[in-house]
């Protein structure tokens, strides 16, 4: 147990303020759930109502208790609570939790208690958690700790779990008590006016106990810590988080349940895999998830070998293979033959290895040990036949004979059945470190997610850009445009900006600057037009850019036009001229979430794109690795390969690029939001319209 | 129980041929299964090495028997199966349930027996399951028949499980009991040698305690006579299909399981869509759809209100029910300012409604009425709180209470936990049609197959197309290129073909027929000029196309060039003239599945599609609405929509073209493939294109 957090996950001594002898009081189901799971520690109830509580002496107040106490948990009144608090503090104190509700959940006087309550803690350097949460609980059996009103208790192991929901935290403990899992740690964090689930995940960093911490979040403390949380802990530690307030309508009741801002799932979505974090989408996904990720072993690759002796199920597991991006590939000649040798005729032998029902206990063995030699992990289908020629014991102690054998690449299984039969081969895998699931879909997820793990471990080091940037030339254009009280940067501005973080710009002349000849002589014609001026937002639906201009006196027209255009609208801006550059249309932008800061975005161009939204986001900083990804993940980037004569575009420079507009963005907090739309990709790489907004 | 298939599925006297006192012999299983679940008829024991078989007399052989037998359970030796049958026809027993093995599914001589049992049955006009099958299971009271080996037997209920696996099956019928879903009827199918699903539907469609058919498919035996089956059952009755083999991976193991060819997934789907029988995806998501569809009461609308006491849950319920289509509405101000009467202050009234933990029975009673009057369905989350102010019997009931007085609206329930305290609540609901699950997403997954059946059933008659296709002309086209030893058609040809069955085509001209001044003067400038010859399949890219041709100059190079590169490669054909039509690019297309026959296709044309593969299937017929539907659910369908200044493009005639591509395709059998590509629509809709592949 780390020291800061030591004291209040595993303290020697706690005070239970508020505890009753009445049932159904918070604080007396509290104080018995202490003493029913058999804490370890000292406790002392405190309540000036009673001397005597369960057989326990009660204390009137906090300040009676003669000994040092690590950790008070207060259920009293709203209304005495910042006192309770006050108490403790004075006594020394160092962590509260706080059961009390009706803060800042219950509209504005309770808004107003917890400002109070938050300056209070902060004024004694307490640890607090709540209000308005359940408790803690640590089932290790050194301190065995349930200071929460759950009912249920689950066996120690190495899962830490933080959740923001009481309820849903109960639900959770049910069923994790319920299969087993293992769960030594588990933090209800309430309204977070003290400890949030960042501090929790601080704290528990250097624990060598806790393996995979379990987060339920409705709303995220502060992103940008958590994502260095977990880059940092990511190294030795899984994590995973169910975030709810997905879409919009959960994000609505998120919103009003917990008072926090809904930001677009997308961008969350690229935020957590952006920190290594794996997201799962519901409680049973979370359940096999975490099922899983009690295995030790992680898949090197996405390579399955099924086995079964059910045809039906491994059909359905190869299917659910393919919807999670497993691969299921298909035997070599050699690999069938010497399955073949030992399994009846009837068998299939491609992959998946449809054993038949009357395999054996060897049959799975050996199938493992040949099928294991032309995959990354495996996925064992034993469902008991209704003639068991050997117990099923006897199929469990063969798995793992060529689950030990081999270099150590993942086993899961699945029984398609819950009767006493597979109850031992079930028992027998599990305590092995071989995850059983019920049904074969289940079991694909659970290979799913540990490939995803094996995944996140795989990411290297963020990859240097060896560009250095020149942020005084960028803020000098910000500065000059903000000077003249402009909204947005001209062309030129943005032009600077974009240079001094080496992004490429189209190349470009002003008309009024008197070096048209020069400008044709060096490009040529075809030629595009354009007012810039820093009001006009949508130069094309304006008629305010000409573009394919064939030769002088097209362009002496197209001037004309333009200024007329501006004379007629009352702009102020200059006519600007560019090459007609040609290539693939992309479009990279940015924008500022209230939340998570620069948020940036790529997508390919065009109108088809555009009603599709098909886009990609990426948080700042974009890693160049993860810029990469973003690119890849739109589903439009086939457009981007090798595609109908046009050679693929390279991806590296576009990677750069998105890395390069996170870093400026960052470095750079007057600009609000920036579009480069059109981006052109062809011989060259130039943003071709520069939209650049400042505060 | 209809007639034809009542002395199958509810026989008065079974005889089992193969039966054994030996343990572990799969016919002495069946015996034990018949006496132990407490058959109502009389049984037959068959084996000539026996006298008596748990003290029931035994037979040396089936024409032994004094009695009329309605059905013969056969579990003997391969080698034995024929003959066995052979006398079963003989002394006229008319159901055959053949549990051996060893037929198609185990190479070349299994295959053969399997033809010679097939003429045998057709010889005595023997109704068949399997071979290779567990049997069969009726567990209506008056009948109480496990004629199979599974160890399980659901309570009796209106559901009827075909399945096309056997240890699937197994599965099934475990949860089935362990769930209490009420599943009348099981049939393995097997080998389908005999009867296949669609006998079976066939055959229960007017037995009126079956509500709904649940299918378990590995391939179709023959998916139009199961279309035009599920739209006379899907009136009354519900389908609900599991179908393995989605994927590549899945495909390929079904294939190599049952011998079945694979089709694309995608075609199932529309497939299954148009026949309106609901597909499931899982197995776990089978059990959901199936707890629903006990329900008897379908909701009108997709508007779910959701009522909970648990915040969390209902983030998460409202998550999965935008993730599933179905609509969370704000309620009206009016709605919330009633709940916020009698919730308390820290309670969200918007929808979800949270009415926080303390919720009593009354409270969701009332919740319930006036969230009823703004939703087309509910989803009550009630997880029992820690301390019970009222027993949880006493919240069903008056969730009973507000469910019985309004109209019939639909209700799903959920308790996020298993405990002894969730019973009762769980029980009493249940019983009352009231289907509850454990966790939010599940029951939310439930109202949608409610909501998905209610739409299939809303499905109108399939709308007349008062178009008079000219067969005759459209076949003469196709028999004078058939006649030409042409493998495809040409465009004038095509243009018979499309016009015959009112499918709009581009004006056009050949150079030779001498009208090319005419043509001029109707359609004017800019003209195409293209290489029309029927081996000559993609002509863009062997440039024999010209477009934009912008004066007669320009148009007598075209032609002058287009001879060239005919001359050059050596192609016989015709140059033709078209005016350019300006609009939306869309494609439509026809392939023949040899499965399905015509597979209807259609998308919008250009770069991004092609490579967004962004296409919808049906398969013919395609009814106007279903046409219709196609159309709106590509990905790029805003594009149709009014769009960037454009008008909306008006879906109906291209729903017309659809259904119309599909008549021809089943009446003109010769046509292989058409791909019109492009096909314009602007002012006018017309194929610009038209590639028309004969046999």
């Amino acid at each position: 147990m780390p020291r800061h957090l030591s004291s209040l996950l595993s303290p020697h001594a706690v005070a239970v303020i508020g505890a009753s002898p009445r049932p159904g009081s918070v604080g007396g189901e509290i104080l018995r759930n202490i003493l029913r799971f058999g804490y370890r520690g000292a406790v002392y109830p405190v309540n000036p109502n009673h001397h005597e509580i369960d057989g326990i002496h009660c204390y009137a107040s906090v300040q009676d208790i003669p000994d040092p106490i690590d950790l008070a948990i207060v259920a009293v009144k709203r209304e005495q609570a910042i006192e309770v608090v006050r108490d403790c503090g004075e006594v020394g104190i160092a962590n509260i939790v706080l059961i009390t509700a009706g803060f800042k959940e219950s509209g504005p006087e309770g808004a107003r208690l917890e400002t109070e309550l938050r300056d209070t803690v902060a004024r004694y350097g307490i640890n607090l958690i709540g209000p308005n949460c359940m408790g803690i609980i640590n089932s290790s059996p050194s301190v065995s700790l349930n200071a929460s009103f759950s009912r249920f208790f689950p066996k120690p192991g190495d899962i830490a779990f933080i959740s923001q929901s009481g309820s849903l935290g109960e639900t959770f403990l049910e069923f994790f008590e319920r299969m087993g899992l293992g769960v030594s740690l588990f933090v209800n964090l309430g309204n977070r006016a003290g400890l949030t689930e960042n501090d929790l995940l601080d704290g528990l960093d250097d624990d060598p106990n806790i393996r995979t911490l379990f987060l339920y979040l409705e709303s995220f403390a502060d992103p940008h810590t958590l994502r260095s949380l977990a880059e940092r802990i990511g190294q030795g530690k899984r994590i995973l988080v169910l975030k709810a307030g997905r879409t919009r309508a959960g994000a609505a009741a998120a919103a009003s349940h917990t008072g926090a801002l809904a930001t677009p799932d997308a961008v969350v979505d690229a935020f957590l895999k952006q920190s290594g974090i794996i997201r799962v989408l519901s409680i049973e996904e979370a359940f096999v998830a975490l099922r899983a990720l009690e295995h030790p072993t992680i898949p090197k690759g996405n390579k399955i070998a099924i086995l079964t002796n059910a045809g039906g199920a491994g059909i359905l597991a190869a299917d659910a293979c393919e919807r999670w991006g497993l691969k299921v590939p298909r035997f070599s000649a050699e690999t069938r033959e010497t399955l073949s040798s030992f399994l009846p005729e009837e068998a299939s032998t491609g992959n998946p290895v449809d054993m038949i029902a009357t395999a054996g206990a060897r049959d799975y063995e050996r199938a493992l040990r040949v099928s294991m030699g032309e995959a990354d992990a495996a996925l064992v289908i034993f469902r008991p036949p209704v003639v068991l020629a050997e117990p099923a014991e006897a199929v469990a102690e063969h798995i793992l004979k060529a689950a030990s054998s081999k270099e150590k690449k993942p086993i899961v299984a699945c029984t398609l059945s819950e009767t006493d039969i597979v109850q031992p081969f079930q028992e027998r895998l599990t305590q092995a470190g071989i995850p059983v699931y019920t049904m074969p879909e289940a079991a694909v997820r659970a290979l799913y997610f540990l490939y995803r793990v094996g995944k996140g471990q795989a990411v290297s080091e963020p990859e240097a850009d060896s560009f250095q940037p020149d942020r005084g030339r960028a803020l000098h254009a910000v500065e000059e445009a903000k000077a003249a009280g402009s909204p947005s940067l001209s062309f030129s501005q943005g032009a600077e900006v974009l240079s001094g973080y080496g992004i490429p710009v189209s190349p470009y002349t002003y008309v009024d600057e008197g070096k048209i000849d020069e400008f044709i002589q060096k490009f040529g014609f075809p030629l595009a037009a354009k007012i810039d001026s820093p009001g006009l937002f949508h130069r094309f639906e304006r008629g305010a850019v000409i573009t394919d201009i064939p030769d002088r006196s097209s362009l002496e027209n197209a001037i004309g036009a333009l200024e007329g255009i501006m004379e007629e609208e009352g702009l102020k801006g200059r006519i600007l001229l560019q090459p007609m550059l040609s290539g693939r249309e992309l479009i990279f932008g940015m924008e500022r979430d209230s939340l998570f800061g620069p948020v940036l975005m790529f997508g390919i161009g065009g109108t088809l794109v555009e009603a599709l939204q098909d886009v990609a986001f990426g948080v700042a900083p974009v890693h160049l690795d993860q810029a990469e990804e973003m690119i890849r993940s739109i589903r439009a980037f086939p457009l981007l390969e090798s595609f109908r004569g046009q050679p693929a575009v390279d991806i590296r420079p576009l990677s750069l690029f998105i890395h390069r507009l996170g870093r400026l963005s960052l470095e750079i907090p007057e600009i609000k939001e920036i579009d480069l739309n059109p981006f052109i990709v062809g011989e060259t790489a130039a943003a071709v319209d520069i939209l650049i907004r400042i505060e």
